[in-house]
This record gives structure tokens, sequence and C-alpha cells, in this order.
């Protein structure tokens, strides 16, 4: 009834029913390359962060369709058996050019190039696009979020609100590369060594017959490890208890960690548990606040209000879920066998063949050159470097994570401020090199459809600002 | 250095340190109800579809910590070594009621309650939450997209968009559950028996020196499965060269089965598809139409433009990523030993005690009640309905995704129309009873915070039209 099928089928019908078509026609080895990028950034959006290679390369590498795989496509009755034999021996045998975790990217920008025979670089579409953009988008806002609280620590506590298990664990991944505090996603934390956050709900304090009680009780079992939730009933009265609870604390030699705020103007309220800490005696407790909180309003927070929270736990908008945007990445074919190709049609036309982004050492613009042009000069370094060869990946084993995370980090105190700005983003150059353009020009000239600089001034959509404004 | 951790760690660290805490005081055994409802509908939204729970009674069943979770949890340095044996004991003994999946369900009314040992019910919070806010979401957005095809087809392309892997098989078994008419997803479509659906892509056309012979190699593969896609470099020419394809197939024997359009103005170019298939002697072939679709973009189409399209594929939208709303969920305690209890945070007051839902046979209005109240009379019926005794399911075996989809339609027959509407639509009044009121007024009255009215005013919010207007 209901088959067990393997992360291989994780792909469109399409994809199948093109490779079908592609080995009938005998052309299924001729060589492909396609191109992921993201056309376009979200409005207030200044740069993206790479994420989501590693699944994609395991994906590949991995890539065999199951007895049961071959029955369950045999059950749509779509395929002759001739192609379900040519499925059973395939595997990904392509080469993978990548930015690596944890690079910042831009509009246009291949974060991966695929090549190799096209029935296999086309099968790995649908599971690519899903991975790179949810891990991408994931990566992106949590590095929003760090840079909106200025210092102070950000929590993921997102998993109960985030759209799915999948994108909970990759979520507690992207905390660790893009250097988040915590998660409270225990899973992800023990998976991929992000520190565990997380003390109490209020179900705990509803529990007992009083506040303090709950307080209390809570303190004798973590200690020092105790933050305590002060806004289950009233908060200006909570914090007064927690205030009692940790006097009693320290009577017995033990300091607690802090209060948290999870409703109300969470400005004032902080201010006020900041200040009655601080009369009562405990300055070193810290004030934690969360509930519907994004990267807007915790700049509002800190940059406005200079509320004096000491660290902030974000739910729903780090989980990709309503609100955030939704990244306009695609996969598109580039070149097939010696012929390089684009699109043209209308607003999503495209630039051929396989590409290499050219950094200017100083960031203040990109090239968007092809693969095999001349290095543009010393004040430029490459983005994509090769990843994967003949389906085997270029491994550097269990190191990749905390690799990834040293790289963002290089890359995001590189990161010019204006780029990094909430709203209204400078817009970081991209510009295409001589010969893209000549080539683009070359085959737009045979084609309907927009011409070559159509791309280029989309890109820019209303956003005209420069870095350096 | 990355553990293998099972899905019984897909929670929020203070569920452990609650439940730890509660051990110590002695009280992890002692009954608890937990709720899990939708505070507010998403201000469009006049229904939510109920589902998620067969996956999370799975869990539940399930639910034990293995030793590589232990070692994992441990090395946190949180937690004593004997609540780790506790840990490795725990198994969920509770029971759970919830709306069957598949039914519709209104704000404020519980999708399930869980009723055991505290310390079990509250760790299946997160996941809980995870599951039945993703698969509502999924499933309420899939059944508008129905209502605004008003019986056209609806196919689900959103894998390569949906936040994660999860999300998108979750959203293939959605289709089946709202019965949409098929999904890209391969896997989704083996997995949960929906048809499905895709043919090519841009990339197949620019493989292919021209678009002709692309459509030329695709027909002879698939025959009558055959729908070309137009649009990849310009629309009308595109639609002349499937129509030339399509005649040489007719000579054949062949009737191919239609066309899609993914880009440009889908209302005129649908009719213009429409006019010259026929005039070309082709009224049998179908008009299909993709590309950042959405519920309301489709209502344009079908009732303003009364544009000539037989099928939707539907992408971004349908997955639960950027523009979808979040849906306002939570999980929370309602009793606690022989005591009714209710959170009264700004904003976040919740009514105390299990709950029935009893809806009015005619559909003008339900009754949230006290579980143990006495039946309201014949003209109402109850949602809530025990699906868990004890840890134990109550099975219904491999059927039960086939029974939900068939509980869903006669639901979404006899859901009002006013109740349907994609914008502004009619409010379903949802009424405590004269029992819960009085319960919630003598807990009120012992506590700070909102009074009891609150709850119920919040969730008309600025939604005052009945369901007749």
């Amino acid at each position: 009834m209901t088959p067990e099928v393997s992360a291989s089928l994780l792909l469109d019908l399409y994809e199948l029913t093109m490779a079908d078509a592609y080995r009938r026609e005998g052309i299924a080895d001729r060589r492909a390359t396609f191109s992921l990028f993201v056309r376009s950034l979200p409005p207030e959006w200044g740069y993206l962060v790479a994420a989501g290679l590693q699944d994609c390369l395991s994906w590949l590498q991995g890539l065999h369709f199951t007895a049961s795989d071959l029955v369950a496509i045999d059950q749509f009755k779509i395929f002759h058996p001739d192609f379900l034999d040519w499925l059973s021996e395939l595997r990904f045998t392509g080469s993978v050019r990548a930015v690596p975790e944890g690079s910042i990217v831009f509009a246009g920008e291949p974060l991966l190039e695929v090549e190799g025979p096209i029935a296999e670089a086309q099968l790995a579409e649908t599971y690519l696009l899903n991975q790179m953009t949810l891990q991408t988008t994931l990566a992106t806002e949590a590095a929003r979020c760090r840079h909106a609280a200025q210092g102070r620590a950000v929590m993921d506590f997102a998993l109960r609100r985030v759209p799915g298990t999948d994108a909970g664990m990759k979520l507690a991944r992207c905390c660790r590369l893009v250097g988040l505090d915590g998660t409270s996603n225990v899973a992800g934390a023990a998976r991929y060594g992000v520190a565990p956050s997380g003390t109490m709900a209020h179900s705990f304090v509803q529990a007992h017959a009083d506040e303090t009680e709950a307080f209390r009780a809570y303190a004798r079992a973590f200690k020092e490890a105790t933050v305590l939730l002060v806004d289950t009933y009233d908060t200006p009265l909570g914090i007064e208890r927690a205030i009692q609870v940790a006097g009693e604390m320290r009577a017995q030699g033990i300091e607690l960690h802090g209060v948290r705020l999870d409703s109300g103007d969470l400005g004032p309220l902080s201010s006020l548990a900041r200040r009655r800490l601080d009369e009562a005696g405990f300055p070193g407790m810290t004030v934690f606040v969360s509930g519907g909180l994004d990267e807007y309003k915790i700049d509002d927070l800190v940059e406005r209000q200079r509320a004096p929270i000491d660290g902030f736990g974000v739910g729903t908008s780090l989980g990709a879920a309503g609100g955030a945007p939704t990244l306009d990445s695609v996969y598109k074919l580039v070149s097939f066998g010696d012929r390089p190709v684009r699109k043209t049609s209308t607003g999503k036309a495209t630039w051929p063949a396989a590409k290499q982004v050219w950094r200017r050492t100083d960031w203040s613009g990109d090239l968007l050159a092809l693969a095999d042009e001349t290095p543009p000069g010393d004040c430029y370094r490459p983005l994509l470097e090769p990843v994967m060869h003949s389906g085997r990946p270029r491994s550097r084993g269990q190191g990749d994570l905390a690799e990834a995370s040293a790289l963002f980090e290089r890359e995001w105190l590189a990161l010019p401020g204006p780029l990094k700005r909430l709203r209204t983003p400078a817009l970081h150059p991209v510009q295409p090199s001589a010969a893209l353009l000549h080539l683009t020009a070359t085959l737009g000239s045979g084609q309907p459809g927009p011409g070559a600089g159509e791309q280029q001034s989309r890109l820019r959509a209303d956003r005209t600002r420069s870095a350096s404004d």
C-alpha cells in the first residue's frame, strides 16, 4: 500500500520523463552543465550565506534506485521496463563546482554548477534546489538576526514552528554555520555541536500551585543554569518572585542565571527587569526575551529602544516559514555538448555557459565570468571550487561544518557594513565579464526574447544604491 | 563527532529540563492534560483542515531514547546520571483525543488533547506542534487552491521550493488528503498514492538545437501523455510548433495531451493557446499553466479572466514557505492533577480544562465545552474522539489516509460557502459553553490578567461578519 522509497526518489516526475526521452534519443550521456543560482534577492536582503552543499553532495553520491523504488516507479504505468533497467544501473558520475558553505554570495551568482551526462545532471535538479534554497534561506535569516543583535546572544527556538523536521535539523546546522549561540532543538544540538538552550515553559509554572514554588523547584534542580520565565501571570510580579527565589538560592551559595520574558512590551519590561534585578543586588543575572521576534524587532529593541537585553530566543522567523522571503532559486541548463545555451523566456532570461565568480579582494564588486576565462588579476579571488569529481566528493571529512563555520566568520568580518543593513541594504555590484557579454550577445541574436543586458538590469531592480553610500 | 540520534530527540531542551524538575519533585507521574490548538486564523483564512495526527501518534508510540540519544544528552553536561536512567525507561503511556484528519476546525478549537503523566505529555509538545502546524497549514493551503480552481485540476509542483524534504513529503500526503489531482514529487506519489504529474522542463527544449525537434523527441517517447512546454523562447511561436508536432503525431494515430505555459501573462496566453489549438483542429488538447501561482492568482484567472485553463501546477505557495501564513498554534497545559489551569499572559490567555468541540449539524456554529459535559443535544456532534489509549493507538491500519480523505470530502461538501471564501471569509461562531465560562471565571478571579471573555473577543478580532452574510 505505502511502499518505502529511498531518498533518490526525492525528485520531480519530469526529471524521469526527460531522462527517458534523452535515453531514447541516444543522448542521455551527452555532457551538460547546469547552474544553480538565485535570480534576485528579497528586497531587504543585501547578501546570501551559501549553505546546503554537504547534503547535496551526499545525495549525489548516494544516488541509486532501489528495487522498491523501481517497483514504485513501475506502478505509475508511465515507463517501459527498459527504462527501469537503465535506471537500476544509474549512478551520479558527474562533477560539481561550488561556492564553499559559509561563503557570501549575491543574486545571479552560481552557488553550484553540475557537469555530467545530461540525464544524471537533470535528475539532481529537484533535490539540489530543495536543499540549497532551504539552507541558504535559513543561514541568511540567522545571520541577519545575529547582525541585529549586535553581539548579544541569539538562540534558535524555532523547532516547533519550522516547517517539518528536516527544516528543523537544517536550521540547527545553520545556527552552527553562522555562529548563533544556541538551539532549543535537542537532536540538532547533538547532531551539529550547537549549544543546547532552554529552561522552562509556562506550563511548568502552571503545574505548580504558586509561581514562587515553581521557581524554587526549578532552581533547586538546575542551580546556576536556572533562567526563570516570569510572564505566566503578571510580569512585574513574576520579576519580584524571581528576585525572592534568587535571594533564597544566594543564601545557599547559588547564583541564578537570569529571567526570561515571553510576552508583552519587551522593551519597557526588560528595562523593568534589569532595574529591579540591579536594585535587588543581582546585577549578574541576565535578561532573556522571546516571543514573535525577528531581525527587525531585535534591531528595534537593541538600536532604538536600547533595551538592556542579554539574549534573544527567535522562533518562527528563523524557520523559513510564513513571513520569511522565498528565494527565487533556479537550476538552469547553461551548456549542452559543446554548445552554450540560455533561456530567453520573458523575465526569466539566463546567462549561458559554465561560470566562475571573481570577487575583488576589497569587496568592491564581483565579476561574473566564463569558467574558462583567464583570471582577471591579482585583486580578484575565485569563489567556485571543485567539490566533486566523477561522482566522488573531494572529501574534507567530518571537519566540513567546522571549516564552513570558520569560513563564514572570515566572510562576516570582511562583508561591508552597508551590505549587512537590515533594510535598504547597499547593492553589491556584480558585473558580467566582456567575454560573457559577448557570448550572450552571439546567442541572443539568433533567438527571440530579451537581450543580454536584461538580467543585469533586473538584478538591480529598484536598488540602485551602491555599497559606498 | 556527529552522533546519530533518534527522532525522539526532536524536542526542545526545556521539555527535558522540566521533566527532570518534575522527577526531582516526585510529580513526574501526576496526570496532566495539554490542549493543542490554533489561537487565531490568518486574516484571509475561514477554516483549517486538520492534518498531521497520524505522524504524531506514530511518534508518541515510538518514543524512547536510544543509547546514542542518552550519550548525546549526557554530553550536554546539564543532567545527572539518574535522570538519564529515568529517561532510558521512558515510554509514552498517555492517551490522546483528537479531531480526525481531514476535519474542518476553527480558531481556539483543540486539534488534539494529550492526557498522561505530565513529564511524558510535556515531552511531546515540540514534535506535535511541529507536525500539526506544518500539515494543517499545507492541507488548508491546498484546499484553498482546490476551491479557487473550481473543479479544474490542481497539481503540487512544490518539492523544489518547499522548506526541506519532510515538508515536501507531507505536502504530497496533504494533496491526497484534500483531493488535489497530482504531485510532481515522485517519492510522495509513491508513498501516498497520489497521481504523479509532470512532463518537461525548459532545459529539455534548450538541450535540442530546435524547439520543434525537442517537441518531436518528447512526443515520440510519451505519446498520448505528452504535454509540451511552449514558453522557452517565444510563447506564440511555441504554440504553433506544438500544433505542428501534434499534427505530425495525429498522422501516426496519436493524440497529444496538451501544452503548458510557465511564464508571461497567463490569462491572454492561455486564451491564445486555446484558440489556436481549436482553430488547428485540436479541441481535445488541454492547456496547463504554472509559474508563481497561488490561490488568489488561480481565482483571478478562473473567476475574473475566465481563462480557458484546464489545470494549474502550484509551487511555492503550496509549500508553507514565504508568503504562506504561519499558524499561531500552541500546546497548553489545561489541567494538572485534579486542578484545571489556565494561562493569563497578556494577549495569550487560554481556556482551562480538557475540552470537547460540539458542532451544530447544520454548520451554524460550534460549542467549545468541557470534555465531561453532558452532550448539548441532537443537533450537535462531537469532533474529538479517542485515538490513543495508554500509549496504544486505536489503530485503523493502512486505511487511515484513505479514510481521512473520504472524511475530508464529506466535510468539504458540508462546509458553507461563505467560510470557503478566499478573502474576507465569514466567521464561524465558536461559543464557549456556560460551564466553561463559569469554570474560567472561577479560576480567573484568583489570578491576575485578562478576564474570561478576552479570548473569545480576540478570536473574532476585526472579523465580525457572520456566515450568513
